[in-house]
C-alpha cells in the first residue's frame, strides 16, 4: 500500500491527484487489475469527475455547500458537521480498473482529493490488486 | 475487462444493466471474487437500487434534479453542471461480491447505468477479480 | 464471503459495525488486500465516517432527511422512497484496504450500517481479497 501526503490550503478544496495515482500504478508494474484510492479522514473524500475545466469541481463543491451548509443547525459541536456530511455524500474511496498497466479512466475523468475541513496535512492510500486469473 | 456499449434516449435515464453484468460474470467463469462496474464518463453514474418498480429509479432521479437543478446558477459554462454533480453524488462505479459464480445481489437489487446528460452513445466497463485464497 | 445478521430498532439508525468487519478480516487471516462490506438491501446503505461522537452520524441522517424527506411527493407508492434515495446517496458498499492483517481505517473512521426503513431484520456481507502480488 502506498501512502501519499498532501497539504491543503483552503477549507474546501478539490485537488487533482490523478498523476500521483497513475505513478503508483506504474511503479507497482501490474498489467491488469484494480486500483483503490482511499481517504482515511472523516472530513475529506475521494471523487472522480471532470478534470479539464476546474469550474466543474467548483460547482460540485458549491452544491455540496448548499446541501450541507457550513453554518447550519447541527448536533456535533466541532463546527465541521457539514464536512462530515459532504464526505459521506461523495464517499471515502474510489475503485478504478487497471488495464494494460494504466488506469482505465475516461477521457475527461480525473481523481480528486476533496478537502472539506482544511487547511490541513492530509494523506490518502493507493492499493493495487493484480488480476491473476 | 469487458466493455459494454449502450445508447441512451433521454437527458436523464436510469437503465437496468444487471443482465449485462451477470452475463459477463458467467462468461469469465469465476466462482468467488469481486465484480466492478465502472462508468468512464463524467456525466453518467452507476448505482444499485430497487429494480422491481421503475418508480424507485424515477424518484431517485427526481430528487437529484431537486438537489442539483438542470437550470441553475453554475460556474461551468456547458449547461451540464447538474449532470456532473449528480454523477459525483451517486459515484462512477459499484462493487458487487461474486459468490458461487453469481453476483451476490439482494432480492430487489439491480444495477443501473444513470444517464444525466443524454441522449448519447455511452459505455461501461465490467471487471471481475477471482479470489485465489 | 461472510454474512452478518442484525436487527435494527428504529426507522433510521446508524449502526457501527466496525468490530464485526475487523473480526472477519482476522478470521480470514489475510495480510494485505481488500475488504468489501456490502449491503444487499435497497433501503439500507454502508458508509464510513466518524465513530467517536455519535452526533456525527445523527447529523448525517438529519441532513439526508432534509434532502429526501420521509413524507414527500414521490411516485413509488410504498412510502419508503426517501429510504431508497438515501441509500443511493450513501451507496450499498464500501471498500477498505487491508494492511498487515488489519483494516487500514483512519483514526476516527468507523464503518456504519445505515438503516433507512427499519425496524427490520437485516444483513450485510463481508468479502476479503488477498493481494497475491
Amino acid at each position: 500500500m502506498y501512502e501519499c501526503q498532501l497539504k491543503t490550503r483552503r477549507r474546501v478544496e478539490m485537488i487533482n491527484i490523478t498523476r500521483e495515482v497513475e505513478d503508483e500504478v506504474r511503479r507497482r508494474n501490474i498489467r491488469d487489475g484494480l486500483c483503490i484510492v482511499y481517504c482515511p479522514h472523516t472530513t475529506a473524500a475521494i471523487t472522480i469527475n471532470e478534470a479539464a475545466d476546474p469550474d466543474v469541481a467548483r460547482d460540485i463543491a458549491a452544491v455540496l455547500e448548499r446541501l450541507a451548509p457550513h453554518r447550519g443547525d447541527y448536533a456535533h459541536a466541532e463546527g465541521n458537521s457539514d464536512s462530515h456530511i459532504k464526505t459521506a455524500l461523495l464517499g471515502p474511496s474510489q475503485a478504478i480498473i487497471v488495464r494494460d498497466g494504466r488506469l482505465a479512466l475516461g477521457q475527461w475523468q480525473g481523481i480528486f482529493f476533496c478537502e472539506f475541513d482544511g487547511p490541513r496535512d492530509r494523506r490518502f492510500f493507493v492499493k493495487t490488486l493484480q488480476d491473476n486469473s
